[in-house]
């Protein structure tokens, strides 16, 4: 385990420059050796103070840099087939973003080709599942703490969506965290959504269905209640209840510094999931290169993203519909047992 | 306002021993002077130690005994027309239990009677408007601090359901409070319902669709959702979080005793709701007996109790279809504007 | 039980006029039948609306109104033990605000005269013992569910202190309710007083020492620190901690409506312990009444008077020679064991 | 800043060995080239896995191996003072366990060396300040939020103490967090300890004074309470309450999963240090390594070391002597302004 791994990062925006700064001071066993964005100033701004770097305008050449031994994929969303493509193609285990393709017959195709090689490379970037607070609440229902699980109320607040943020987008990116929650906590697939419309906010801009209230049914029975409202105005408050057979347990309660002054007793709330889950983002990125390095591919699969994908679309559907649409998965390849 | 306000109760069972023991000793300006109660022993075990009070087996002999200025009416939920229409025909101003009836029918056949007496008599025991909790969140809403409301997540749990619970009475009886609360904090009509199905609980008595997931929909467009969990094991839970444009707000977090032994940090859950609300009861009947003394009705009218009626109704209907329901409501009397 | 108990008031200020309307509206089973105050004006202010009072300068004539039963003293500290005799000498039954006397010598004479009677009379208004928290935390110890106690952490606070509060009145006011739960609480006399002297509040007038910090040794090694702060400028916050050999147990967090606004998440707090207490004053006055009524007088007894008063001169001894100073207690009479 | 920075370890037991794995796993921009200690067996433990790190059985062998460029010191408190000394006689940068030394003298002797030296290369691990709760608090209280500080109340709770843990450790060990929290929040110097001794826990071993509740004066006239209690039995419990002229602030609220079960409402609480400020520690160390490779050296300084043992010497001084306790600092030198 002696070397660090090398790392092409496919990507320099926010996250990808996000996850090239966590390599190079938070996590330690890996260094970033070639990073792929088309905007070369971008690129530079992201890795300034690395040393080694090969910066590419093109995710294959990056790919194909020597000494890269794992990638991961933080590319706008319509390019992550062909990078996850790419990235099988050379055998490259990838930690890729979510969500894992724009589409359910996208992720179908990188499926096939995972599949075909018999082996997963590939781990989603569905992080919080690394979240402390999720993965005690995983153990506790895992342990039977709570009995079968029956319901699940969950909350995803966002101070303000940026400009071009569509109804559609709370499902597809803002809900589908929540959607892989559900699935990985229940262990269930959903198996039909229906999104209901409140009054919208007038602090949202016009035409925007915000906040949504989606439901979602699954498998083995259990209802699942979203709200999303990505212009609350107040801070980032993402929680989560499970209600079992025998008692329930909550996460995401505020937990800040308590002042007790001029207003009360005051929590603070944080202002993003940059902060709110900073933590869990080092865990991931932690965990995925300790895993590289020791040969496995663990986390979030393909088959996870795919699912991710295709409950969002039908969500997609139910909001315009108005009415309880059904998930169509397709069967589930053995490789994700 | 010298003399004590004379009460005659109407039943002399749970509900009605309790507003019985209330008069006696929490509430100061009443005393009661007839109980009616088919069963005398019953009605003598509520009255003990109590002087001056005449017991009579039916509801009619009890309006009549000299002394009465109101009545509280406890009996069994088939009875409370009838009783109703004997208050109203004796001007005698009423605090009724909730449901008022048992159906929208027997509802309208009390407004119509009111209507023509041209003046309020009844109130509706919907405590929880005097709950402090409750009565603070109506305050902030009204006071425009969250903004215009969006949406309601309420929850109502019971440790359990005594034998014979229904599926049909999660709504009609449970729910009933949520009922009344949402319209009353929204100030708005509710004009659709639909109860969703998760898979009962094997603590639940076989057959009993518990837990239940109602959806609210109101005239303003908010949507109120309520989790309903008669057989939840563990405590009498009570929560409401009302989210709105700029703000949300929540009530009925547990705040008992916290211990910090060996199972952790432990805080204490009400049991039941005699516990959870007894301050509100108190409230209830002090705020209507200082108001008949002066003369006035105030309180959940007759008018609220017909909406809930034909909110749970809907709810039932809703259940057994598995879709959404229209609210149906007779026209408003200006009585109730 | 049938005839209301005929109370009369000595002292018509603010918490005179506070209990008569408890008597009046909150509290069953008794009516004040007679008020006495040297501000004629304010008898009738306080008094206003009630039937069949009988308003008087001296408390003496009063307490020989027929029909009075019991008394309530509210007068200033000074005339306590007067009233007290007074009573005494009529066997009426006493509930009487603290502190019993403004002095421990006072005390002991009180002491002394209800002793010769050889029956206890005498209730003091250390209402916290009504507060359902701290009953709750009494009883938590009391089952040993935190085994024996040994420390306990007491913080007390108002917004602002009332022109002409002195530094010795944050311990013979303020913190006698601490003397007295710590006593209470532990079933233990405290043995010794340290007041410490933080650096004052600019907040508070010149010359005041605010905040104090004392420290009470009790008989059975328990060590008790309490914070006085009397213009702490936020709200009225009693918080007790008892921290025992298996766990520890705290009461007194805010637990009002809790807000996710502009400034987080924020829970409201009481401002002053006319709101925090309400509660526990109605408890008090009705476990008073209910007991007098049954011919017994239970609660806090002149002994816990003198006792509190006994350790609140110590405690002001203490702060002005800022050394440690033993409570020196007379022998405790049988009728208190 | 391309090269890593190559870091000798001096002691591999239990926080030895935890540095060596945090440097190995979570802290990037380091490496550990070397490791002392004298049990060789335990020093391949603690590196397994790692390649190219050279093993000594003495200190000194370690700072010499080539590649050194900076020293964590995790031997006995003993040989603190030597491993300095040596670290500057190399000029190499050094983060140090806390206690410093076990007495004042000895870190007298350690601050000359290094003011002789004329620039700061020593860092004390007092990794509170990185905890992000505490780094909260000090933001609050330097933004002036709280107005001027005036009283600090803290707990500091263990499950149990190890066997052999003395009634001085308690201070010397335990309490060295809260002096340099306390010293660290206010900026000021303590300048008295007083040292009260509750009845012993029998939870404890015979003979030890568990709890002990200490009392610090500040220069500013702020005083210090500390609740130490090392055999509570029920969790790893550090809380820290700043009561300022305009407001008080808490951190330290147990905020781990709630289930709401068969107890009631619990809140788990964490057993040990370890998991309560896994964070801090991985923050302190990140921040080392970064402002080392940047020539600086930041954080806790010696003077902090040495102010911490002094104060722990009169606080074991006061507990012996049951009386206040002054203490004595020498003249801070202006390296330390």
């Amino acid at each position: 385990m002696g070397e660090l791994l090398g790392v092409a990062v496919l990507g320099a925006g926010h996250m990808g420059a996000d996850h090239i700064r966590r390599i190079g001071r938070r996590v330690g066993g890996a260094r970033v050796v070639a990073v792929a964005d088309p905007d070369r100033p971008r690129a530079e701004r992201a890795t300034a103070g690395l040393d080694g770097v090969a910066l590419h305008t093109e995710a294959e050449a990056a790919l194909d840099t020597p000494g890269v031994d794992a990638v991961v994929i933080a590319t706008p969303d319509t390019l992550h087939e062909a990078a996850l493509l790419a990235a099988l193609e050379r055998r490259l285990p990838v930690l890729c973003e979510k969500p894992m393709t724009p589409d359910p017959a996208g992720a179908l195709r990188v499926l096939a080709a995972e599949t075909a090689l018999g082996r997963r490379l590939i781990q989603i970037g569905f992080m919080r599942r690394y979240d402390p607070e999720y993965a005690r609440l995983k153990e506790a229902l895992d342990a039977g703490e709570l009995g079968r699980p029956l319901m699940l109320h969950c909350v995803h607040r966002n101070v303000s969506a940026p400009p071009g943020f569509t109804s559609a987008m709370l499902i597809s990116s803002s809900a589908s965290h929540e959607i892989d929650a559900a699935r990985w906590l229940l262990g269930q697939e959903i198996t039909a959504v229906t999104a209901l419309r409140p009054s919208p906010s007038t602090q949202a801009p016009g035409g925007l269905q915000d906040p949504q209230f989606l439901l979602f049914e699954t498998a083995g029975g259990a209802l699942v209640d979203v709200e999303i409202f990505v212009h609350c105005g107040v801070g980032y408050q993402v929680r989560c209840e499970v209600v079992g057979e025998r008692g329930s347990a909550r996460i995401g309660e505020e937990h800040g510094l308590r002042i007790t002054g001029g207003a009360g007793a005051r929590t603070e709330v944080p202002q993003d999931y940059v902060v709110r889950f900073a933590d869990a983002y080092d865990r991931e990125l932690r965990a995925w290169v300790d895993a590289v390095r020791d040969g496995r591919v663990t986390g979030p699969s393909a088959w996870d993203g795919y699912a991710a994908t295709a409950v969002a679309e039908a969500g997609v559907r139910a909001l315009g519909s108005g009415t309880r649409t059904p998930v169509e998965l397709a069967p589930r390849p053995p490789l994700y047992g």
